[in-house]
């Protein structure tokens, strides 16, 4: 049995909360945060306090809150010599205090505040300094169903870039073809199948031999056609930068 | 039973062959081709034939070619006032010579030439001249199992416009950050789950609604980082083109 006291009240926080409260190998000994009343609604099934100098003594202190409060919280914590994790993935390891054995747990996925998490499709990033905190992770990630990989720092933080680019970027294509095809009165919903069968295809397959289209193929008469047809200056802008980045890696000319 | 000829042997005529074939509802009566190489290894099932003096009577004749070749054959076909119908999306539907029924049969789908397509996940968009010909489309695009669209060319154009976005440009997005992960050494593998939940989160929810990251939250500290990062001219470019287009659609300051 893995004890936990969980530290923070975010979207990640409490994703993280119903995955150790569901797994039969976790207990979640207390759940800290500075306003009570966010896990308020929790307090019947697990201790609550916003209190650090209440904390109880536990085998993992799991701090899921923004990045810009890791460190400070770190410091704060009213002992040393226990593991203490943070789950962002962009915070270096070496922000938590050091009095403390250090690691991260970042769970690397998207979170929204009301849909559910399966875990088991949520890849956990684990860092440590001593090797033998690694086992703990391991342990955890496995507790709540996750596979677990050990990365560097600069492995995670490059995860969490390209993370920007397949999660973030990758919407606001799906927003600006949802302003394209709303001008002209076209339904968005006929591209969510296509939207769905490009994530599906590199799964298996490298994204560089997934790649099709005018770009690649340097068709240059539906590229004008399609610049043509692009109203607003940064569609158009988008259009041509990732029209050249797809020649470029599949080395045609540029435009 | 509805009679198809269908000429062209490229992915998207072997994919509406296959399922044609499949169909209870429809017969092909001959597949033509230029060149018979193509098609030779489906001769004991189908008439296959390269003269399109010998071309039968049908219901439909599917011009599944490319878009340049589109208008010229559609010249060429010996024969006057049957459907002609084109499967592009960005070949106008008045491309097709006048002497014809003239239509547009535009399966919006990535295929590859390897994997076999499910048609049910396939939105047809259909277009027509003439509406009384628009009931056997249907019932073709039903015969296959599609989900069909009555659209008009404009937004024909748009929905393949679009495509490019979600599609191409949003695996060019994945070869980014295949790139970025490789070059730290960690593995684009961990992204996998991460793709397929940022396309599954758009089927029930907005992009809008689904962003997320430093971008919409205007964290300048997380931008500054992943800019720093970023050792490639492009991939910079497009972080940063990206980046100012969230802030744009979610009111926030420019970069």
């Amino acid at each position: 049995m893995i004890s936990v006291v969980l530290l923070g009240a975010g979207n990640v926080a409490t994703h993280l909360y119903k995955a150790f409260r569901n797994s039969e190998t976790v207990v979640v000994k207390q759940w800290f945060n500075r306003h009570l009343k966010p896990i308020q609604t929790y307090k019947n099934e697990v201790e609550i306090t916003n209190e650090l100098s209440q904390l109880k003594e536990a085998d993992v202190y799991v701090l899921a809150v923004s990045d810009d409060a890791v460190s400070d919280l770190s410091s704060e914590l009213p002992f040393e010599n226990r593991l203490v994790v943070h789950t962002s993935g962009s915070v270096g390891i070496y922000d938590l205090d050091k009095k403390h054995r250090r690691g991260v747990f970042y769970p690397l996925q998207t979170f929204s505040k009301n849909a559910d998490v399966d875990f088991k499709t949520v890849p956990i990033c684990i860092e440590v300094i001593d090797k033998t905190d690694l086992k703990v992770l391991k342990s955890l990630s496995t507790a709540v169903g996750s596979k677990s990989h050990k990365v560097n720092s600069d492995q995670r933080q490059s995860l969490h870039l390209a993370a920007v680019f397949v999660n973030n970027f990758t919407n606001q294509l799906y927003r600006v073809a949802h302003e394209i095809t709303e001008s002209q009165g076209a339904e968005f919903d006929i591209l969510k199948p296509l939207i769905l069968e490009t994530a599906k295809k590199v799964q298996d397959l490298s994204p560089y031999m997934a790649q099709t289209g005018p770009a690649k193929r340097n068709d240059k008469r539906t590229i004008k056609k399609h610049m043509k047809q692009l109203e607003n200056e940064q569609h158009k802008a988008i259009y041509e930068l990732l029209t050249s980045s797809i020649q470029k890696t599949h080395g045609r000319k540029k435009l």
